[in-house]
């Protein structure tokens, strides 16, 4: 088939045909049955397609949104990090991370077929192409958190593994057949499968890297933090919002059916969680600062996402509104508590959100829960689903931690983690790429 | 359910049951019945949530182009505003704005029913995910015109009204099931209900701030304005392009069903009247000032948007073309005036964007409209709906400049609508929001 | 039809309608025929409108690349160049290249009928719609390597004719029913119809302005070419996601059909050969200039979507990987050997990406063609393919290349092509546009 017009020809050709045969008033059953069962196939197949490139956009909303929020010096490198986890990712996903999290199920630990999806017929590779970019999100959530410091070649093995072993695990137990899913574990969109996987994973790195040079100062006994503000906003709200419009695809796409009509459910909680999250994270900042911090109430916005993603489908409007709310005041204590208390350095905030706020809506399905399988404590369910969703949280906390945490450690102890101290203080652009981000702009270098 | 795994065995389950079913030979009329049925109802969902989301992504757009055709020391703010216009407005018209635009029509003036738009079920939750996104437009398309001098707590309160009360009252009016629409009023997309509500509202909310520091500089009697360029023109015309993008969710889901195929009719229109925008604003320009100018023409692509949303469904690709070249000349020489003639300081010429060219768009419905229903003069319609669109468009702009206005006047009398003198020439992202937008940039102060 | 409540009532008085006849039991053939055929028109409407949209936002990323590849001066002048590449491509593509590319074949030479798309049904503006934002795309590709030097006027005069004539005639030869398709020629998304005559466009545009000022440095017989850095990675890195996010709407919309299943294959192997792009352009870079270039890893993801856009949907995901590497490796050594070895000064390396790759996506259908229709040389397929592929790359080459090169000639002669040195020097948001792209903010002038 070579032409587009010899395409056409064949497409009206089935068509006529299909027409034809039905007006020609005598309905043969097997022939409407195959034009309706491929309109279910095709209307599957493009909700799934379609919401897979909204999750794929996201991709560009992490990229700015980290850019924002840290130093022009570092750009470069930022934009490396999120275009190779998605590139690395995609090929380890392809080869070992769905055979790994959807393959037949080896005792509900892991799955283990489908290597290089081979002989994969237009379904497969239609959930492959879903889960990719979900597996891609994970990664490069963690890229915020170790910004400004780590060596560009540790972050590329890193990302590998994440997006090819670590990841896919935990997801089987949920997604994939595993032990959680199970047990009756609900994740609908990810808040504990996607974005908790990150959070912890960018603890441990910030761990694993110790803070940017000059945010920590010690004076005796008092340590003060040192802001580092971001070098450009717009491009920070810009990924927001990116973000914001790729969550209808990570959400709504999770109904996993072009005919689930609960899709629409999935975008109005998703909807009101965001700008609860927004509006919550606005008020405590105003309220702690006594002005509406901009960062902030980006991040809150975030914040009401993630917290909805694992709720999304089986609460009410109300139930998200307070879910997003919670999920905004949450995140703005997180970050002043790991900041000023804990001394981690997250420069953009990804642990407080992604893996705090990811915690948060896992716990409140087993608290908003308002379907009929699941039931969550104020509707009725009693402790039983808030039991399972926190052994849920605990368990994937406890699987990512131990295994970045070894994997960081690893790296430390053979290619080395972090970059020197002049490195870092150059700025990563000029130092692992060099280049630079902005050439022609005057900016001012110290910090 | 709790597992993906799950999630697939059920669809297949119902998938394999109804191919056995159909392949069994025994065709039972009302199983073909409901599998259709649901494919009907898919259609339209999927339809309207992506197109839903492209009009979220519109917030991206309308950020981008206020930010980037105002200063630098703004841009935090302007940020916030875009943030919460969407947040606020989004949880104020689920509580009340759905209700008194949708809920059961109260002798055609407002609705009345449907508060939180309680018991919803997956239709009504699609219908509003539909209507949330105009909502937050409307209110976004302030925003520019009192951009730069606007305090941010009194930004607040008017987006919440404007969200819940004064946008869904008119718009009850057209879409609603109100009088203007039982005229025969014809808005297919917004150019009045959307676009024309927010430039009215621009027009207000500038009239009361009054211009910026230094726009307006009085020798005697002579006042000359000062231009006062935008800080980052990429930015903006990122966002044009963003708007174009969602303006195929904007005009082309208003079909408000996934089987109309006029949808690709409204695709057409809404193209090449666009394009025709652009390039009427480029050629004016560069006969006024001898140079094509860049926001100008990037003004003109929205002018032509805002001038095909109404009539982009009953107009030919000819009548498309002429309505978008009206468009863009007439936003340049309304730009134009209101600068210069009525000293009336919009930033980013939202009033001639959105007002201007929504009413022209309006008033193009009766010269242009080209089908049975709709026929406008130039089409053998003579000037029955001329004036049925005159009537629409000026009722709306009374309402709104009355409503806003008084809105506008309370706040000033109250909380304050503007910041003070040493907070603007600071920037507002200093004085309200306590950060800078680009830190580490050299950025000149002065102006 | 005048309000929406009532489109909604007519919506569901004709569901209604249709449910209480299948229900009724008395099932009759012609009904139910209808209605599955107008879901067959629906799902193909939806699919292609949305590619559609996608492919138009293909148009932001072209434009964020080449600003952010090249000097803030120039901005400006690039937004005005890509908005009416657009602009002026979209009207001249109705009045004109949609007729020359899909009207009845002359000979298999050109088409001629269906000028302005009159009378057209909604399957035609359908098909419209979606093929005038590829024509868009040739023309906007040349924008990048003529970039910095190139007058507004004499711009627009090269984008009017490509979009009108040059690109609409080869695209008939493959696409229109000419002679390239029925001899088997296989271009599935254009990697010849679209990117190769914009790539080869673009060469020859650059040979007929020559290098930017200051780029080749003469001393004695040795030329020196020096780099000059583009000012804005973050935006180019946005221009690369928006464009992979776009390229979903491209390739995978390029089945023309929503019922096509074939969607899933393509985007399976345009993710992997994306990626793998990516991955081939930093080895290299990192090898040849000892670290991992920000740049040209991102022109690595867009060389392998420009290589797999023809190939991809006859490939296997192994195919597609070395498609993607090797696309990933040419570029940049295309790159190299261009600017260094032949000093032509391409800012964005476009003849590069889209010349370069779109012959090696061509040639790759050929070698790696792995389905019953469509079998490369490594599939068992013989040379017949691979010759049939190198004849349409040379056919199409030669085509541009000289029309193109007569085009420029013809443009040099008359209005010049050139801005003089001094508006050059300056920039030309100055000199072309009159404004400054980036006010306020304190850019380095030398270069």
């Amino acid at each position: 088939m070579v032409s587009r017009s010899k395409y056409e020809e064949i497409q009206s050709i089935r068509l006529i045909g299909t027409l034809l045969f039905f007006t020609a008033g005598s309905l043969a059953a097997e022939d409407v049955a195959q034009t309706v069962a491929l309109h279910q196939s095709s209307l599957d197949m493009i909700w799934l397609l379609l919401a897979a490139s909204l999750v794929f956009f996201m991709q560009a909303g992490f990229a700015m949104v980290e850019i924002g929020l840290t130093r022009a010096k570092n750009s470069g490198n930022i934009i490396m990090k999120n275009l190779m986890d998605f590139s690395v990712g995609a090929l380890f996903y392809w080869a070992i991370g769905w055979a790994l999290m959807y393959g037949s199920s080896v005792s509900g630990l892991f799955g283990f077929s489908q290597f290089f999806i081979l002989e994969a017929d237009s379904t497969l590779f239609r959930d492959w192409m879903f889960q990719v970019v979900f597996a891609a999100t994970a990664a490069t959530i963690v890229s915020g958190a170790m910004a400004e410091r780590t060596k560009f070649s540790a972050y590329l093995v890193y990302s590998m593994i994440l997006s090819a072993i670590i990841y896919p695990i935990s997801g089987h137990w949920i997604w994939g057949g595993g032990w959680l899913g199970n047990l009756g574990f609900h994740d609908f969109a990810g808040s504990t499968v996607v974005h908790s996987v990150g959070g912890w994973a960018a603890l441990m790195g910030t761990l694993a890297l110790g803070p940017r040079i000059g945010k920590y100062v010690r004076k005796g006994k008092i340590v003060t933090s040192k802001a580092i503000p971001g070098h450009n906003l717009p491009l920070a709200s810009l990924g927001v919002f990116i973000l914001w419009f790729g969550w209808y695809g990570f959400n709504a796409g999770s109904t996993l059916s072009g005919t689930d009509l609960s899709m629409a459910t999935v975008a109005v909680t998703t909807t009101i969680a965001a700008s609860a999250g927004a509006i919550g994270s606005m008020a405590i900042s105003w309220k702690l600062f006594k002005k509406p911090d901009v960062s902030m109430s980006l991040n809150g916005a975030l914040a009401g996402l993630v917290g909805i993603t694992a709720p999304t489908a089986v609460v009410t409007p109300t139930g998200a509104l307070i879910i997003g709310l919670v999920a905004g005041l949450l995140v703005v204590l997180s970050v002043e508590f790991i900041d000023k208390k804990l001394h981690i350095d997250d420069p953009v905030g990804a642990i407080s959100v992604h893996g705090v706020c990811g915690v948060w809506g896992t716990i409140a399905v087993g608290l908003f829960g308002a379907t009929d399988s699941v039931k969550g404590l104020f509707y009725g369910g009693g402790f039983g689903q808030l039991i399972v969703q926190s052994i849920g949280a605990l368990s994937v906390a406890a699987w990512v931690m131990i295994t970045t945490g070894i994997l960081f450690f690893a790296i430390k102890k053979t290619g080395g983690l972090r970059v020197t101290e002049s490195e870092e203080l150059q700025g990563l652009d000029l130092s692992e790429h060099n280049g630079e981000a902005y050439s022609g702009f005057q900016i001012f270098t110290t910090m």
